[in-house]
This record gives C-alpha cells, sequence and structure tokens, in this order.
C-alpha cells in the first residue's frame, strides 16, 4: 500500500471497573495486567503491536500525557483538548494523525487497554483492515471471531462478503450493530456468525470526516477538516459521545473486517479468569499477589505485593491494591462501576 | 478479706484465628480490638481491669515479653520457661504469684484477650470469685450468663447453690464441664442455667496444686511446690495440656461464681459482629478500616488504614492488615486456623 498508515491509540480513559487497581491517577492503560510474565504495561503491550504503522500517536487526557512517554516511547502525544468520551476524541486524533506523516493517511484507532496475547496475527489484520480502509474508503471496523455468547461486548452482524484478490474474504459489509445482549441473544447472535465489536477501527480521515458530518459531532468535524482548523471551538460545540453511537452505528456502507486473533477487553476483574491459568480449584491469581486457598474455588485474586488467604469462598474477585481492597462476586463485576461512582462523589477514586 | 489477690493476666497465645491482625510477631493482646472508641490494646485494657488486685503479674512467652510492659506498665512480667498450653503456664504464674506479695494469695486468673466492656462489674466480681476462693479453699472458674446458644464456648453445669452471709447465692458447686456442643445441645444448655466458661478463675495456690498433684501436671506441680523449687525441670516433665483438660475438668469439688458482664472472648473475626455496632445493612467495621458498601450486608469489615469496599457480598468476613488480606464467610470463621496452620507451614505466619 502506497499510503501511510498511523496507530492511534486511546489512552485517555481509567478503566474504573478495574478499581482499586485502576485509581484517578494510575489509570488501567497503565497497569500491567493479563499477562503474568510481562511486566510492561498494556498500553506498552499496545504500542508494541503497531509496528504494522508508520506513525503510533497516544491520543489522552492532559494529566495523563506526561507518563505516556513512559509507556510508548516512540509515540507522539495527542493531548485532547477536553474529555468527552471516544467521538471527539477519535476525531481530534484522526485529524492530528495527518499531520504525523508525509502523505495522505489511513488512520487505524485502537483502545490502549486490550490483552491480544499474539501480536502477529494483530499486526496482519490491522495492516488487512487499513488496507481495506485505503482501497474502499469506507469506515472499517475490527470484527472478533467470538469464542463464548458474551454478554458483555457488543455485536457487528455481517454482510456480503468481499475479497480484494478474488479469492479469500478480506472484508463484508456492516449490516449493523447490536448492543450488548443478553444471554439469549448473545448465544443466537455467535451462532449466526456475528463479530464482537472490539472498539478498533481504521479510516481515511476524509471517510471519518465525511461521515461524521451529519452527526451529532459535525460541528466538530467541520471546525477540524477546514483550512483553519479551531479544535477548540470544536470541542465546545459538542456533547461527550462516544465514536460508536455517534458515527459507526449510523454510517453508510462501513464495512467489517473479521480477526481471529485472541482478544479480552480486560474490562472487569473476572476478565482475569478468562486470560490467567486457573490452579485446580479454578483459582486465578494476577498482579503481583500470592494467594492461600483453603476450600476456596473458582475465585479471581488480583493485587499487588500483597498475599491473600481465601477460606471457604466460591466465585469472588478479590483485589488489593494500595490501601485500597475490594470485594465483589465475578458475575457481579461490572457493577464496581457503582461502587467508584460513589467513590467519586466523595473525591476518593 | 484479709489476704492479698494477685490478677495473673495471661497473655501467651498468639490469637491465630484473628490473622492477619493478629500475626506471630503481633499477637491478638497487643491488637486495639472490640471497642472503636478505645485505641489501647486488649492486653491494657484487662491490666486496667485488674484493680481488684494487690499485685498484677502478665504471663507471657519470651518473644512476647519485652513489650509487655508498653501495655501493662504497672505488671510484673512472668516468662514461661516452656510454651506448653495454659496448664504449665498457669501452674507456674501461680507459683511466682507467691512471691508477687507479702502473705499468702489468692490467684485470679484471667485471659489477657477478651472483651469485656463493663470493667466495673468484672472486678466487683473478680473479687467476690478471690473471696470465695479463699474462704472455700475451693477451685474457683468463673461463669458467665449466655446470652446466646454459642457453640463456640465451653459450658459449666453448675450445682447447689452458696451464699457466705445466707443471702444471695454467691457461688455454685461445680457439676460438669461440657465441651463446645452442638447447635441443639447449646440451646438445651442455656435453657437448663448453664454457664459460659469464660477460661477466668480464682483459687488459692495451695488448692491448685493439691488439685494439681494427681493429673498429668503432677510432676510440674511437684517441682514447682516445694522448698527448692525447679520449674525447668518441671516444665520439662510434662506435656502441653490446657488448664481445663489437665486440672478443672477433674477437680474435687470445684466451684463456679456466676457472672453477669458483659463478655465475649473475640476468638474469631465474626465476634466483631457481635461488639460492634452495625450499620442499617448489618455490615460491621472494626480497626482503622473504612469500608463502602454497594449492595452488600451482614459483612464484617476489619483492616488498618484500609479502605475496602464491597460490592453484592453478603456474611464475609474480608480484613486486610499490612501485606495480608483475609476472606472467610463469617460462618466458617473459626476456619482460619486452618489457614494460619498452612501459612506456618511456610513460615509465613
Amino acid at each position: 500500500m502506497d499510503r501511510p498508515v498511523v496507530a492511534v491509540i486511546l489512552a485517555g480513559g481509567t478503566g474504573s471497573r478495574l478499581y482499586p487497581a485502576s485509581r484517578s491517577d494510575r489509570p488501567k492503560q497503565f497497569l500491567a495486567l493479563g499477562d503474568p510474565d510481562d511486566d510492561r504495561s498494556l498500553l506498552a503491550r499496545t504500542a508494541e503491536r503497531t509496528g504494522f504503522a508508520d506513525a503510533t500517536l497516544v491520543a489522552t487526557r492532559p494529566e495523563f500525557a506526561d507518563e505516556v512517554p513512559e509507556h510508548a516511547p516512540n509515540a507522539e502525544v495527542v493531548v485532547e483538548p477536553a474529555g468527552k468520551d471516544t467521538g471527539p476524541a477519535i476525531l481530534y486524533a484522526t485529524h492530528r494523525a495527518r499531520e504525523a506523516v508525509d502523505g495522505d493517511p489511513v488512520v487505524v484507532v485502537l483502545p490502549a487497554d486490550h490483552h491480544v496475547p499474539d501480536g502477529d496475527a494483530f499486526e496482519a489484520t490491522m495492516a488487512r483492515g487499513a488496507r481495506v480502509a485505503a482501497d474502499t474508503d469506507r469506515l472499517v471496523a475490527f470484527g472478533v471471531k467470538p469464542t463464548r455468547p458474551a454478554t458483555g461486548y457488543g455485536y457487528i452482524e455481517p454482510g456480503e462478503g468481499h475479497s480484494g484478490d478474488g479469492s479469500a474474504v478480506d472484508y463484508r459489509d456492516l449490516a449493523a450493530f447490536h448492543e450488548k445482549p443478553g444471554a439469549d441473544n448473545a448465544a443466537e447472535y455467535v451462532e449466526a456468525g456475528y463479530y464482537w465489536n472490539a472498539g478498533i477501527f481504521a479510516w481515511t480521515p476524509a471517510a471519518l470526516f465525511r461521515e461524521a458530518r451529519d452527526t451529532p459531532l459535525g460541528p466538530l468535524a467541520d471546525a477540524l477538516d477546514g483550512d483553519d482548523p479551531d479544535p477548540e471551538a470544536g470541542f465546545a460545540a459538542v456533547d461527550p459521545v462516544s465514536i460508536d453511537y455517534a458515527v459507526m452505528e449510523r454510517a453508510e456502507g462501513a464495512a467489517v473486517v473479521p480477526a481471529d486473533f485472541a482478544w479480552d477487553d480486560l474490562g472487569a476483574w473476572d476478565a482475569l479468569d478468562r486470560v490467567l491459568d486457573a490452579d485446580d480449584d479454578g483459582n486465578v491469581v494476577g498482579g503481583g499477589a500470592e494467594a492461600l486457598a483453603v476450600d476456596a474455588a473458582d475465585n479471581v485474586v488480583a493485587a499487588d505485593d500483597t498475599h491473600v488467604s481465601l477460606v471457604g469462598v466460591e466465585g469472588l474477585c478479590v483485589v488489593a491494591y494500595d490501601d485500597r481492597v475490594l470485594v465483589v462476586p465475578k458475575e457481579q463485576a461490572q457493577r464496581v462501576r457503582d461502587a467508584v461512582d460513589r467513590l467519586k462523589e466523595n473525591g476518593r477514586f
């Protein structure tokens, strides 16, 4: 492909469901989670996986900006003018991507805090998606092949398949996005060959701004995509909104590029159950924790240099970082968000 | 009463069921538990409650001896020649009590690590028991009036009542000791007016050595109770054994002095449920912990300066001290002992 590729890593969130490992001053992407043999942060590992790109930008908020180079020394830091969810952040980073390389780039947008054990497969898929975005001028979403009927992910319903060289399917029309389903619908989606929406996208800036224009992000698209860009004014003119809701779900003719690398968003503590090896009783231990299980099964333990004893408990997440401890059933791990909301109210997050 | 009273505080244990607050180098009696408004240790509070006595001894093991004066500055420290459970420790301390005062004393033996909120009622009862021991030359056990059918305590079955002045009953014959019962028996015992065995005793040295002579503690009694006492040889000649098993349960004509002060042995973490005030959802918080409960009920939280978040859990003890965390259902709090046994095997207690 003769167009340069720019990887945009989204590193502006906090990953509050991984409290107390994640805190207001220590977001999830700065943590080393999901791989006991890798003490690099999720952001560092993500940056390592952008070898497919000619340049890498890390989009983040002001308070995290200084620490980003420790994790991604070869990336350029892009500070969002304001924290307004992924929609404005991605439009702004895509705008900045045009300045990062010579030539008209293709942009690949990827979250900083996901778990992808096979970097080579990942990079090959990203390169393929970038080529599809360049060749078709469509918005491209990467769809991960589901390995279970997850209720915690959104799904992408694919349409007709296409191939660049007339052989294997390279990408498919994107028929529809589906919100996080209930258990019944999730099983149907998996059966029907839908994909997980991994929050990874590829496009040309021209395609993104074209599709964003008639959306809630229109004012920002207009402010960025002209001869005299004014990001501040553009951000002031839009409300917080996700890129999925604002643009992807209403885009005309979007495409989905299938990915079959192993992937997990590490969204909440129960994710460790999926990505770490369990002992004979089904307990997994992450971080720097040591655990002693006495008649305790199917628990998730995560901690910094802490020794955790579990006696007679089942199906719990027990997490200890700094001077904070959290206990929640695995099945309710998403509800850590509620605890964090309460902590935020009291300035304790 | 014209005989001096010596209080002997037993402070040689570790209280391992209160791990990780209790550790090998920080036994339970050195902890400030059970009363959120009192930052003194259990030992300090116990020593404060020996105003009924003319002298106070603290019997402990060598490794705790140096720290005892911080908690009980007015007490004499008695170091056990060897750690062999309460039987040998109590015989030795009773022997030493004879040297602590002028005159032939009455000895009151009390554990260092119990929860007794009403010190005045406690002292009055101790003084009464000491008088009974002096007047009758019997071994006296203090029996606490049960407030629930506890299965975690031994029970004392009383016999005929006696009174010193012919009016109210002062003490009763001790008909039998009963081991920790099952739930059915516990209810029967409470119904029948049995007492809890609080591990508090009074006697004259002569009575104790007399009753100990034909027991497994006989060789130690002989070695201590002569013209040329030899504690080392006496300790070498006996095996570890509790005072209850070795002496009290087989003593002839022992007496029980009824006590109706509030009392708890703080034996395990579920005890905090009984001695601390609960929030509207039944959660109690002890130590220096702060807790956030989101849809969490009937839990016990204890910690040093740690913030504990509970989301969607019920009936758990969650304990965090130093770099140690413990989670156990309240109903299984006794099993912390099993975890501690495993930690000891690895030198981690």
